[in-house]
């Protein structure tokens, strides 16, 4: 196969790389762009959820990406760019060298979803979580314990933004995300369906080491700072991770993965 | 208290916080630049084992962080500036509008630390962590579960540039940090001191929920990518944080975090 080369910085083909950062944050039409051969090689795979739409690297990359490249259909393009064009094309100086372009997968039914769940089922529900480190943070620990799913609430970040995907080291992409509005609505269902529904707070007295999972599990995390609503909590089973008196600040989603290390033990 | 007005971003009085993006990789005056309130609080308190020498503040943030200027020696002058003029010094757009220069602590002889160690205590040993971000979440999680301490071998980058500082959450400010050397001769000084070793390897067949400490215990983590050396790891009790068969793949702070948790267990 050879790459399609790009010379011009505004050449249509490529047009959905173009300045995007500032796209990241703005693109409607259920596309993503991806960056890195790590993330690539997740897209590629048939772990993927998401589609490849199309590949854009810079041209001495072309040769070592060769593995990856030849995962693709024959209809994905390969654009191939100098590293001043490519660095033109994204508004940015693109160290990485790889960018890909993908179809998020379609939404997935929220019925559907909650009733496929068994007793060994953990899933994590994200409230509120309007970083894109934190939400890459809890997909990649998502990911990494095999969890069956992450659900997000209304008031979450897209995790298909560049940065989440990286971040997760391309999780976002193999995950199953359910969208599911507010988070009290989100906790009310999943109660409803039998599953246990754990809310991570530090106000909460039952420490998490002491907890045991019965049958289907959630895990909700909130945002740093504000935290889950008091509203959400109460509906919850409360769980705190204990920290030392002077200092009790854990990151979000480090909190999230102790929490998933400890509910999927064998 | 009134602040010192800065009008002219040249003024040699904030020199120290000239260009700071460039500064940060090179400072090697034993001082530092941290940005921001929580890490400002951090710095002022008590738990801080670093010196404030300066504060540089957007002047209409005056009024509003009058109780944690308050907390500053009357000798720490405050510099207060519109955002056009700290954006200059900067060389950046400073949102935050909170810098504060401090001095490093002293260093730590190792001698001394490792024979205050107790039975109770818990150590990180970070090896070739060069990623800032890693290095700020390995101070967070070892301040939020009281590590007496964080041993860095020679290969890691300094914790006191401003990012990691930040994604600490000002934990670098409050944590005793051991310079030691080589990984190998770090693994070996503790044994030495009757120090249980535990190595964080995706490869080691013990997993981290069936290892019980034995007296005081380090957590050696190694960087993302290579991981720890074979060499480290052979001298060491080698513990894995089991993953889902596709994903083998956790952020070495939150490996940290999760082994934390499980060894400062009360």
């Amino acid at each position: 196969m050879s790459p399609i080369i790009i010379n011009d910085p505004f050449d249509p083909r490529i047009a959905a790389y173009r300045d995007i950062r500032e796209r990241d944050l703005t693109r409607r039409n259920g596309q993503f762009v991806a960056e890195g051969e790590v993330v690539l090689n997740i897209l590629t795979s048939t772990a993927s959820l998401c589609r490849p739409i199309s590949v854009l690297i810079d041209s001495r990359r072309f040769e070592g990406l060769q593995p990856v490249l030849q995962a693709l259909d024959a209809d994905v393009p390969v654009y191939a760019a100098s590293q001043p064009v490519l660095d033109a094309i994204a508004g940015f100086h693109l160290h990485r060298g790889i960018l890909a372009l993908g179809a998020k997968p379609g939404p997935i039914n929220a019925g559907s979803f909650l009733s496929a769940l068994t007793d060994r089922s953990t899933v994590v529900v994200a409230c509120g979580i309007g970083n894109h480190d934190n939400m890459g943070g809890i997909f990649r620990s998502a990911a990494a314990f095999g969890a069956d799913g992450v659900i997000l609430d209304e008031r979450c970040c897209d995790p298909f933004y560049r940065k989440a995907i990286r971040v997760s080291v391309g999780a976002v992409l193999r995950t199953p995300i359910v969208a599911m509005g507010a988070a009290e609505q989100i906790v009310d269902r999943l109660l409803h369906q039998g599953v246990g529904v754990v809310a991570m707070t530090p106000s909460a007295e039952e420490p998490l080491r002491a907890a045991r999972r019965n049958g289907p599990t959630a895990i909700v995390l909130g945002s740093e700072g504000p935290g889950l609503d008091p509203s959400v909590i109460a509906r919850c089973r409360a769980v705190s991770i204990p920290m030392s008196g002077g200092f009790d600040s854990l990151n979000v989603a480090t909190a999230g993965a102790i929490a998933l290390h400890h509910f999927t033990r064998a």
